[in-house]
């Protein structure tokens, strides 16, 4: 999916076919430099949800250390399922939240994947 | 950093200040339908140099569930500085593997980041 800043788009697309175990979504952030702290206030709002519902496993907020990012922050969340992940995102507190305008001012580009590769040192 | 095939351009851009701590690559590819074999193969290449190096911690690949997503795969790696992160990438071994001129069909889009929050159900 390309970067939006479309309320209705705030959530990654469902996958095209049924799929069965854990997901990832993968939410890059376009944030103007200066604009972290408004930024992270906003985005916590949205995790304490997602947080609280049925199915989710984990996340990890980055921040880019990279001077030239398009994207400088990149949220990846782990969810038990793509239908406990579509059900957070269609509860309507999430959609109250994705609908406020604030968001307008960081675009972002949410994609679910399947993790086929897992190494640790 | 906007999606290359420069060969030079394969490594995320340093740190822009000196940054202490574990640092997180986030490697979006694009990977065109029905070459996610010839991908895999060639990024196990790389992946089996980086695992062998220090201060390599973990990595999980992934592939796009959504079926619109611009990057199909997304490697996430975590290592135990910027400075190890740096070393492994510039080893003459990934040099190597990284001017091979099948890279130019999997443009990619290197990122380092730090990780600022994370919370676990």
């Amino acid at each position: 999916m390309a970067v939006t800043t479309d309320p209705s788009r705030r959530t990654a697309e469902a996958p095209a076919a049924p799929h069965a175990g854990p997901v990832t979504l993968i939410n890059s952030f376009v944030v103007p430099e200066g604009r972290d702290d408004a930024f992270i206030a906003l985005w916590s709002e949205a995790s304490a949800h997602f947080r609280a519902q049925p199915g989710f496993l984990s996340l990890r907020l980055h921040r880019a250390l990279s001077p030239g990012a398009q994207y400088r922050f990149v949220n990846v969340a782990r969810w038990a399922s793509a239908a406990q992940f579509a059900a957070a995102h269609a509860h309507p507190a999430f959609q109250r939240l994705a609908a406020r305008p604030e968001w307008r001012e960081f675009p972002s580009s949410p994609t679910l994947h399947e993790e086929i590769r897992a190494e640790d040192a």
